[in-house]
């Protein structure tokens, strides 16, 4: 439904990924923000493999997703979300504190628990054995397991970070979910957590959008 | 003159910290957008060294800056500038697209930039010596001047990131501007930007308030 080639709203995502990279890429995260808000969008996809030089003069570091709407032309994923957010009460609370709470939860998912969750799975997929990674590994583990305890401590018994559902999930959820790919124990009542946010029926047509936007595997293996 | 201990906004910071990290904590930036905002603040200290059991509840991960302005309570740096940046055109553009530039480069300065240049300051300073640190350096190394350079190419000409001075400059600068510890290589152009946003009076105003709430060091020094 909120796929539309007449949108105003284009999101940029890749053609193809690794089979275990699918329903990971970051454009996931402005789509299911996008699906939450009732917003359509149309793609426009390109090579996660021979990223245009043009497409780093928008994105400087060639990442995706890449967002615009008229005038307005973002990258991040979580400034993206936060943008859509500020268009939708659905995702960002009008009053105070729960609108502060909000935005710190948010950066928590961005600044202090993706870069912790980013180095596992660096030590645990992609430099896979390295010996500095298999050195590192122990240490790096156990300061992610311990900042994931802090985290559910934190969410308590609660269902969402800034007590509504919010943008902030929407980043915490997807973060955590990586983990999957990784080695790291993670608490259950983050486990818990993660599956309300992907009972949500905007995260699954999310998940299905950015699916189906994919080349088959075949197709898209590098010759 | 924002340090008022009548003022309804607090920020925590810690008393002391080893000589080598003073201007460095994260509480310089929350500090720095109130300089900006003309807003006053006092502060509460607490210990980094024993840091009080209580102050986990606040804060789930130990860290400083913590903010509380009557019902609003927050922790994360860069959602608290934001917070404040909400108050002051100084800081955030009321209209597009500059609005939303600013926001895509708050994010970017905390997802795209701070974790590169983390684990740059893990590899040569927290780690140094440890074997793991020593074999990964090299690579971490090339991936944040890489990264750096497309920082460098973004900024282009511009002063600023989002054209005018922005709380997004005031998290990029201060993620750039540690930096200084470690042994990478940071194009000319950053190094220009850092020491234009050093020059602001807000941020002179914010790095001393930041040195003055500290402990001397000797007694500071844990026995």
């Amino acid at each position: 439904m909120p796929i539309d080639p007449n949108s105003p709203i284009e999101v940029t995502a890749f053609d193809w990924v690794p089979p275990f990279a699918r329903g990971q890429v970051r454009d996931l995260r402005v789509r299911w923000a996008l699906e939450e808000a009732g917003l359509s969008y149309r793609t426009r996809l390109i090579s996660a493999r021979e990223r245009p030089d043009w497409y780093f003069k928008e994105q400087p570091f060639g990442q995706v997703p890449y967002y615009r709407d008229g005038a307005v032309e973002m990258f991040e994923c979580a400034a993206i979300a936060l943008h859509i957010a500020e268009k939708s009460e659905v995702l960002l609370p009008r009053t105070e504190p729960d609108r502060s709470r909000a935005l710190t939860w948010l950066l928590a998912a961005m600044n202090s628990i993706d870069p912790y969750v980013m180095n596992q799975i660096t030590c645990d997929v992609f430099a896979q054995g390295q010996e500095w990674a298999t050195l590192r590994k122990p240490s790096q583990t156990e300061m992610l397991e311990r900042r994931l305890g802090q985290l559910a401590d934190a969410l308590g018994d609660r269902d969402w970070f800034a007590g509504v559902f919010s943008v902030a999930d929407i980043l915490m959820v997807c973060t955590l979910r990586t983990l999957r790919n990784t080695s790291a124990d993670i608490p259950q009542t983050l486990l818990d957590y993660v599956a309300r946010g992907e009972a949500r029926p905007a995260f699954k047509a999310a998940l299905a959008a950015q699916f189906a936007d994919f080349l088959p595997d075949p197709e898209g293996v590098p010759a």
